[in-house]
């Protein structure tokens, strides 16, 4: 069977990639693997018929015959384990690749979206620049440590693996912000990730999707 | 060889199990898998040496031969498949269950946590009182959500899992909280995962620790 993904109707992004979906398009590029994709408003994304795939009624939700999944950082590495090439075939290699997944998503990700949100929400309140200034200085905290580890390497652990995927997504949210060009190899991991073709369909794909064009994977 | 964690030297939260190293504390001891641990202070977690283990200086790590891992997902995990105690043998259930453990840690725990930081790090903050209500808010969004889809049964998917570990101890944050008592079963919920055996043997580990005692959970 071919899977399903859900996806925004309209991405609150104007089609630049950061939605979560993104991430599990870009891990089916990767493995090989085509895919449908059903988009929802945000009415429907609260409705009780998503709510059965998605307890919390957000995107991307991965429903593969029987089996139906929610999470992007569990649908990536459900793809990554079946199709076995966002993982090393070593067994510590596949788990320090997994720490990165986590580490993107739980340690990396949470500054980062953090002032992303308040960058829209908090725009009238009186302490908006202030607030802004500390998140800032969280997220270069991530950034200095990510920095550090990743040095001169490629990626952050020997091959890409499903860790450089979701931690690419992560960062991209930064593109642009003086804050990832003040890490060149930061910036420069970006570039790689983006370079990948898979990254490129995906990418396409989901831009497609915006602008109310066939958005299938295939 | 027995495992070896780090965990803090003085948990900042005076020992009620809050900091990330009883979820693999719990996950070990579920597991039957003794343990040894290194304690450090908050100097010693940003040096060289810790730095080694885990790139953005923090606890928990976990050592065991060639192996070393960060990040309190992905080192419950890594327990989890090697001991196949907390994961379904059923492909289906084991990703679901799986995708338990991304959404305690990527979706609920997020506005559980920003919420007791702001509440110590903010509080001299013009934006202080506005901020925690917001979050509330925020919290409460994710606690109705699971709440709804966790109803009357014990654990989020059949048995319990390492899904419901983390998301026990992402909740346990709100123990004594209004937000929390709001919600029955939930409430319900955490009690019945504090009341494991595995997790009373975890919780006076660590409590020993911070007391200065010995702290092996051996």
């Amino acid at each position: 069977m071919t899977p399903l993904i859900t996806a925004f109707e309209r991405s609150p992004d104007g089609g630049r990639g950061l939605a979560r979906d993104m991430r599990v398009r870009w891990a089916l590029e990767e493995v090989g693997q085509s895919y449908d994709v059903r988009l929802l408003s945000f009415g429907e994304m609260k409705e009780a018929a998503h709510r059965a795939l998605h307890p919390f009624g957000q995107i991307p939700t991965y429903e593969d015959g029987d089996l139906a999944l929610f999470e992007s950082g569990a649908i990536v590495f459900h793809i990554a384990e079946r199709h076995r090439a966002l993982l090393p075939d070593d067994a510590n290699a596949r788990a320090r690749a997994i720490a990165w997944m986590f580490a993107a998503l739980d340690t990396v990700e949470p500054p980062i979206f953090e002032r992303a949100i308040a960058a829209i929400i908090e725009r009238e309140e009186p302490w908006f620049e202030h607030r802004q200034n500390v998140l800032a200085g969280n997220i270069r905290k991530r950034l200095d440590d990510l920095s550090n580890h990743l040095g001169d390497s490629d990626w952050l652990d020997g091959a890409f693996s499903a860790g450089d995927l979701l931690m690419v997504h992560v960062l991209l949210r930064l593109k642009g912000s003086d804050m990832l060009d003040e890490y060149p190899n930061l910036s420069a991991y970006v570039v790689r990730g983006e370079a990948r073709p898979a990254f490129k369909r995906a990418f396409e794909a989901q831009l497609a999707a915006f602008a109310g064009k066939p958005s299938t994977g295939e």
